[in-house]
């Protein structure tokens, strides 16, 4: 037996702008869908269906919340959104701040984007992305009467790897932690993998139809159906892992210059 | 304009032994595939065609390259794999070694791995990823007469979040990171989001339908033919982010430690 699922990121949404409902702006979008034919021919359009998941670039979700800060406050935004700094490095630019923001999220400059924004301003992150995502869920079962999972996405790096890619920061009505604990393997053995963060892996497809540049926020995942749930579940927050938890709180010369300075002060 | 693709994971594939031609298993799941139809119905067979990625579980890849190992040998061959200690972290079973294995990838145990293994074995990772992706696309390319790109697929944790994801270890013929340097966004400002790993993205993309358990190794993913390459390419090696260069090199808490010892060296 096949497994399969599709990605369509739909063209056609228009430039949002603070205070637009963001429901409204997708629902013609999402009630006309041309997902693709066996051979990517499109094969006619379909709407929004029960099982799908729309997956929605954050940056739009915080247009709409009219998440939008003056250029000039960047600095002082990017420090308001810090819980902790994790990490610094100078550049020929200035300083990159990788912290840990308000939501959990390690990010550089906390998440604040200054891509794809009005001249003059910057965007932050939607104040509670998983709240985001459930509105968006809610509004499409209301004027589509389907029952789809959310995911909003942001876009990071990754220690040890090059390039970025994204990852769920808000979401709603979708398995976000795919628990394999107790299961085992084709031999009978118990299975090592046992937490998939589908939610990131469903951002991360989504991502390769958005793109940055195009004006395609928007993708609808189809044939997923199965991590689709009835309630809204705990949304994206529950893939953060905080500060104290995990094994890399700090960058490696932050946490040389902690040790330094503890042995210092041991000493005397 | 929509953009979409489509991740089909065939069944039907036996299971791979030591020795086995990857080629040979695979060309005839391949030669007809059943891709998603509009409404996720199986609208017929089709076959690989140019353009579609190939993903591949490195499981199957190791165990056909015979890359099997007495499971009483397992913390010998972590060792062995192991170029670098990133951090340990004690548990009630042992020792969890994340290290920089001799890919340069960071993983758990090196990426030894005990699932899906024969009884009293572990797997090693293929020998050469990138090699392995690049055999199988000429193989299929000789045997189909289609030009696809391969990736190579394992599964690993990230630091700051819960749950893993698959990641490319090894690719061909395909965009492994798509530069977007010079880029300007729709308002004509440079791009802060530089390069994005699309081989990763395709990874996590794949795990979502070839899963762990279900013996579905291998997907196909139709859709992004823009970044399959004509030439074989850098692989994903170029993917990873050796040691000097990335700002977690070290665990915080190994890190601190070494930076206490520093300082008590230096004061004698």
């Amino acid at each position: 037996m096949s497994a399969a699922f599709s990605v369509t990121a739909p063209g056609g949404i228009p430039e949002v702008a603070p205070g637009d409902d963001l429901v409204e702006l997708l629902v013609p979008v999402l009630a006309r869908l041309d997902l693709p034919g066996p051979d990517g021919g499109a094969p006619g359009p379909t709407a929004l269906a029960d099982g799908d998941v729309v997956v929605v670039t954050s940056k739009v979700v915080s247009k709409a919340e009219g998440r939008v800060v003056a250029a000039a406050d960047r600095e002082q935004a990017i420090t308001d959104e810090t819980v902790r700094v994790v990490a610094t490095r100078e550049h020929a630019g200035g300083v990159t701040r990788i912290v840990e923001n308000r939501l959990g999220l390690v990010m550089a400059a906390a998440g604040v984007d200054a891509s794809n924004t009005p001249e003059g301003t910057v965007l932050l992150l939607p104040v509670d992305p998983d709240a985001s995502a459930r509105a968006l869920r809610a509004g499409l079962r209301e004027r589509l009467g389907v029952c789809v999972g959310v995911v909003v996405t942001d876009t990071a790096g990754r220690p040890w790897r090059h390039g970025q890619t994204d990852l769920a920061i808000g979401a709603a009505g979708i398995t976000v932690l795919e628990d394999l604990r107790g299961g085992t393997d084709s031999h009978g053995r118990p299975l090592e993998v046992t937490m998939t963060a589908v939610a990131d892996e469903i951002a991360a497809a989504a991502e390769l139809v958005k793109g940055k540049v195009a004006g395609r926020p928007v993708a609808v995942v189809r044939g997923l159906g199965h991590l689709v749930t009835d309630d809204d579940g705990p949304g994206a927050c529950a893939l953060v892992r905080r500060g104290a938890d995990d094994m890399f709180a700090l960058g490696s010369a932050e946490a040389y210059a902690q040790g330094w300075k503890a042995a210092a002060a041991a000493r005397g």
